[in-house]
C-alpha cells in the first residue's frame, strides 16, 4: 500500500471510498511490473483502462499506479507497482492464475492486443454452449489475463 | 474458466451477469490452491465470504469455487481452483502481489484469522496519517492478502 501522506500524490477518493462503503468488498489486485510504461501501453492504450491514481513513493522507491475501467466505486481495480531499483524480470510461480476482465468488444480488443505486439494465449473461443466468447492473453510481464465478452449495450 | 455446460453445475447468473452488464469490469481474480477445504476455512469461515458457485469440472479434473462477499453483480470475486491430481504445494514467484479486501471490522477479522491458525504478516497498523487500518495476512497457500478497514456502517 502506497504512502498517501504527501500533498498532491493521488486523489483522496481512494481513502474516502472504503470509508463511505459499509459493505466488505474486493478492492484491488496488485501485481509488480518491470516496465511501467509497457504495462500502461497494455492496460490503458490497448485494454482501455484509465489511470485512477499514480503515486511516487519515495520512501519505498516505487511507483504505484491504480488502473480500472471506471472509478474505485465501480468495482475492483488493478494496482500496478514498479520498484525503481528492480531491473530483472519478475518471476511467476505455479499458483497465481489471472485477472478476468469483462469487455464489450472482445474480438476488437484481442485484435488491438495482437496489433500492439502482445501475446494471445488462447481464443477468442466459445468454451461452452451459450457461454460468452473468451480469450486468454499475456501482459508485458507474463501475467495471464482472461478476457470475457459482455454485451455491447 | 470452468465448463458450465452441465445441468446443475453452478448458477446461470455467472453467465447472465456479463451479458446484462454493458460496462467493462474486473470480474474475478483466480488463484490455484492445494487444499480447497483449507482455503474455504480461510475465505469463508474466517473472512466472511460466501460461496457463489462451485463447479466440478470433470474434463479438467478440477474443482472451481467462486467466492465473494455479495454476488457477482456487486464487484469482483475470487476464483479458487483446485486440480484433483495436483498434490504438491503451488509455488509463488516474485511478481504477483496480493488481493486487497475492504472489511468493516479489521481488528475482529485479524483476531479471527490469528485464532484460526493463519499467519498475520503485518499490522494491523495505520500506515499513513488519516489512512485506514491495514493488515497483511497469509492464506493457506501462502498468498498475501491485504485487509483494509472500511466504515462499520
Amino acid at each position: 500500500m502506497p504512502d498517501r501522506n504527501r500533498p498532491g500524490r493521488g486523489s483522496p477518493e481512494f481513502w474516502i471510498w472504503p470509508r463511505e462503503e459499509i459493505r466488505p468488498r474486493l478492492l484491488h489486485t496488485m501485481i509488480r511490473v518491470k516496465d511501467l510504461r509497457e504495462s500502461l501501453r497494455f492496460y490503458i492504450d490497448t485494454l482501455g483502462m484509465k489511470i485512477l491514481d499514480r503515486i511516487e513513493v519515495e520512501t519505498r522507491r516505487a511507483t504505484t499506479v491504480f488502473v480500472g475501467f471506471e472509478g474505485y466505486r465501480d468495482g475492483a481495480v488493478l494496482e500496478i507497482a514498479q520498484k525503481w531499483d528492480v531491473e530483472q524480470p519478475y518471476t511467476h510461480g505455479s499458483g497465481y492464475g489471472h485477472v478476468a476482465l469483462g469487455l464489450p468488444d472482445l474480438l476488437g480488443t484481442v485484435a488491438r492486443i495482437e496489433a500492439a505486439g502482445f501475446e494471445i494465449l488462447e481464443g477468442p473461443m466459445v468454451l461452452i454452449e451459450d457461454g460468452p466468447l473468451v480469450s486468454f492473453v499475456r501482459d508485458p510481464d507474463g501475467y495471464s489475463v482472461e478476457l470475457l465478452q459482455i454485451e455491447a449495450g
